[in-house]
């Protein structure tokens, strides 16, 4: 119940600093007998790892991982899957200048306050390195949740600062360094981005996540709510300020009888809902939208205060991304995957004998 | 662990069905020695109760709590402090018509298909009036946290449909009907909320929190973050479509070197953070923003299915809030104390030796 | 996650203390579509209530149970069942001697120091009255348990004091004072308990508690092992200071050739394990046995302090149970059908597709 | 809340198989500012690990601890503590021969119908050696316990078989090969365990754990109590039968007038109670007892079946401890000092503005 561990039924514990020996995870709780190996994990971490373009951080970390336990024979045995990604490319001496001062917008003074120790190289814990094994876990839930419902997760970037890129093709996702569902804007974006990183500044983003054929009956309806869980999976990833379930914030203006999604023996008419309907999912698609601010690690000059309380500037070094929006896409579905999962063995727990 | 109780340490269990004989609620884990009595509870109440104006649900329940243990000669005990409210005014048979129907946007259909049965009467379990034993158990919460740590939590409404309600003053918040901070929109919103009663249809609303006085270090680093259970606490209220915290969705369009709230000796030189920075309170007001969506019972009649599939229409009599927007804040003040109170106490165990 | 709360997935809070207004719990997680009626959980209430005989408390409690929510047409929904029971015999007056010391051997002395205030009225929440709500929820727990799994779970009086009670018939329990399992013993256990109750003294007692018919597969391998969850929830029960699962303590003395239970294509050839191997079920029978210390609340003299630390002497008065391990015995079979309907849904949560 | 994490605030979280890669454990909650070195844990490791006497397995680990996060320059951040042990001498084939059927009094059979597939190599999970781990996490909290409040943890062995060892003295305890707290029965011990050996069998064990030093209040009164919790770790220890705190089952046969302790302005008088009274704890030592059973896993033949229900014979070969409670001893105490660090956690999170 301390606060890095995720999940009711299948719980992961995220362990690990940014400049630390190694970072990993423990997934306990999953079905025995699914097919699993270090490839199966592999790819969606090389879909999140560093330096993949000019667009993100140069860090050249493999991420690669091992799976310690859990696996046998090619199967998972039920019992917990513990995998390791070794830090291989720190460079500690970038963090030395911010080791007595507390970076703007970041969790370097909110740390120091709350545990009187910090961890300051790369951000130690507060890092978004600590992502990679949200999506190493992620991986298997999505495997599950594929084999077993044919549920497919994807992510892509919504809008770029003031950039909306509209959604055109899934398509188009996997060849984009922005993970955009649109082609004809990558010079735009391309360009956008190299300016932004001339000027030493960072930029927020929207992403998206849908997952696609979730069975109707997953969630609680109280406080435990599917979309609640999603709201608290998805503020629970770095930078990210603010959650949208379905129409999200344009349902404010949005009269009852426009809101509501019809029905009609083939089917819901809309989805307004994203797919939750009073904390249980509905048969439809789960759309989740995520605001993620610009990172706080900038070369631009900024006011703060050292340990001391005393008035200071700051200028990040260091290889960090401009936009940690984009490469928390596959981050975000891996959040998604794991609390689909969670919520899926918890109906199947209590509700296992119905049959509606 | 199932879905009904919110807490890992000041633990709100809930329990109760809008026409069943009662609501209540289990407050575990609350520290002994708070001065409680039954009026302390019952002014939170009184706030959300229906029936204070023409603009909110006509059902007549007085939500008169009485106190069933945990408290001592005036005190709390540090034992379970059960919570009772007697439904008195159901009228059930204003639902017999939507016992065979599902309302679009409602909880109707997915309850069915997670349970295979369903409370219909007043919407059971999904009715808002289980919203009222949060308001109960977080009154006791922030009782706690005005007297210890001298934290204030307040709520208005930011925008109702299509006007926004420009925040003015908390003085105006308590004489308005709607929980302006605004008086002079008043008959404004009186005569859009008028229209629509008339109309039979609903609407949507934005409200916001805020949380004054937060000490820094309270909310954990990865998943437990301050703002993640924020965010799973609000989206876990009926209705929220959409949660932010701080600049919210408006970090999208922002650089690093405006998002980050410069320090200096004297404090923040802004508050885009919204009082959370890497899941932990950094001293700021923390200030909360969410969407909430228009009801899904309306007069309006729309196009539906019933249990056998069959396509059917369905008008909602009974009497419900056109904007349930409205009866929510004093429903989201609760949750962020009972959020607070949760962390403050997580943040004593395990750090209650560090001074900075 | 505060105290008062038991179980993962099958969910009781219980609240109250014993001379407050009532007691009760909620029980949360209950597979919806289970018949369920008062009557269904009066029947074991009605087992353990005081003034059966003349061998207990002579206190007189109906308890009366009220289901409050989460059933409806006479099954349950799926959502939380809370009960109540209302107090109606108190003599809180008995108690004014007692406020300001400490009986030995009860939780008066720790209370005060644990929470600085105390109810000291009939023991508080420190009361065996709290174990009436265990079994209202274990009731519930029972009725699915049985009607799914065929699972029967029974205890019996194993040994009063000194007077072994071998177990000669489960067919004798019922008519018992004793719930001895044996009837010749009985004139012998009256005898006993007369001459007990004069010296104004009480006794201990080793309670037997077995369930028959839980499937192969049930329970977690380290730390929430199966026969963990039977120890922690049986020492959870007031008085018990010690737990045995199968041959529990002979087996200090026994070679691994005598103890390991052989197989054959029949079945177990002996059933030392008491049903659980590696901390999962074997299919055989769960044998547990307790062992319940005397009550503290006695006429006889006693040394103690006050609370200024000052020495005194203390004689309860009030109308107690001089062998508290009697009415226990409901109380342990409802912890075991509370533990058991835990592990049955966490089973089917992990391994609902494993057939073996 | 899967079955591999144990702790609300102070959290262990257990993974690796006997004969996978590595062993090892998360602990989340630790209080920021521990000093804390691989040393401090090797010790205790030290006093578990195999090979140190004829008389325990000959398997040859040297269980060196790798500290892979949660501190930085010689302090606790407050972040998760990941430690790992590789496996470095694994026999795997000595277990080819049970890979298809299933040793009596073993968990081989339970997993198999639990899970469906079984790492057979050493037990895999099943095996002792996990409970290296739980050495690891237990140096971190009796550091802490130690540095903050005094509190001493010791245990020894109290009988091999039938072989009473009465205490005499903790410093006896280091030197012996068995944990006895008495050196004068150390040849007979000697023997006994040579006999065994050779005859190809192994025997149970009662071991005692005894912490000093716990501050009065410790605990919750209604299920969480802290002799629930100790029996729960202790029965979640491998191959622990029977758990006892303070007189246990002697208890049984006690008058109230005999148990009850008394207290004086000087302390108490006894302690039956084992140090917790209503769940709490009082300030005297905890004493706890345990029924260790004999190894499953020995030379003699015995019956079983195979997977296809086939009646076989098995003998297992590898090298076993001949007496597993000796080496339980060190992994009881660190359970102990997890419990209690733990509740010092919780209690401080409740109450700790009550002083008395």
């Amino acid at each position: 119940m301390s606060g890095n561990t995720l999940g009711t039924l299948f719980c992961v514990t995220s362990f690990g600093e940014s400049h630390g020996p190694a970072i990993g995870c423990v997934v306990d709780g999953c079905p025995p007998g699914l097919a699993l190996a270090e490839a199966d994990i592999q790819s969606d971490l090389d879909r999140r790892k560093p330096g993949t373009s000019r667009h993100v951080t140069q860090r050249r970390e493999p991420d690669k991982v091992e799976i310690l336990s859990g696996v046998f024979e090619g199967l998972t045995t039920g019992t917990p899957i513990a995998m390791l990604i070794r830090n291989v490319d720190q460079r500690t001496k970038d963090y030395s200048d911010i080791a007595g001062l507390f970076r703007p917008g970041h969790a370097d003074y909110t740390y120091w306050r709350k545990y009187g120790v910090r961890d300051y190289r790369g951000g130690g814990r507060a890092s978004a390195r600590e992502t990679a094994v949200r999506v190493a876990a992620g991986a298997v839930a999505r495997k599950w949740l594929a084999e077993k419902f044919g549920i497919v997760i994807r992510g892509y970037l919504a809008q770029l600062g003031e950039i909306p890129v509209p959604f055109e093709s899934w398509d188009s996702v996997a060849g984009s360094p922005f993970f955009a569902a649109n082609t004809s804007l990558q010079p735009k974006l391309e360009a956008y981005m190299d300016d932004l990183r001339q000027a030493g500044d960072s930029i927020g983003a929207r992403i998206n996540v849908v997952a696609s054929g979730v069975p109707p009956g997953w969630g609680e309806p109280v406080f435990d709510r599917l979309d609640a869980d999603i709201a608290y999976a998805m503020m629970g990833i770095n930078a990210v300020k603010g959650v949208e379930i379905g129409a999200g914030f344009e349902s404010v203006c949005q009269r009852g009888s426009v809101h509501g999604d019809e029905m009609t023996p083939t089917g819901f008419l809309s989805n307004n809902a994203g797919g939750v309907l009073g904390g249980v999912s509905s048969g439809q698609d789960i759309v989740v939208s995520m605001a993620v601010k610009p990172a706080s690690s900038i070369r631009t000059e900024r006011r703060t205060i050292n340990r001391d309380g005393e008035p200071v500037t700051v200028s990040t070094k260091g290889r960090h991304d401009p936009c940690v929006g984009i490469r928390a896409i596959p981050v975000a579905e891996a959040m998604l995957a794991l609390v689909l999962i969670d919520h899926a063995l918890r109906h199947r727990a209590q509700c296992g004998d119905v049959c509606k």
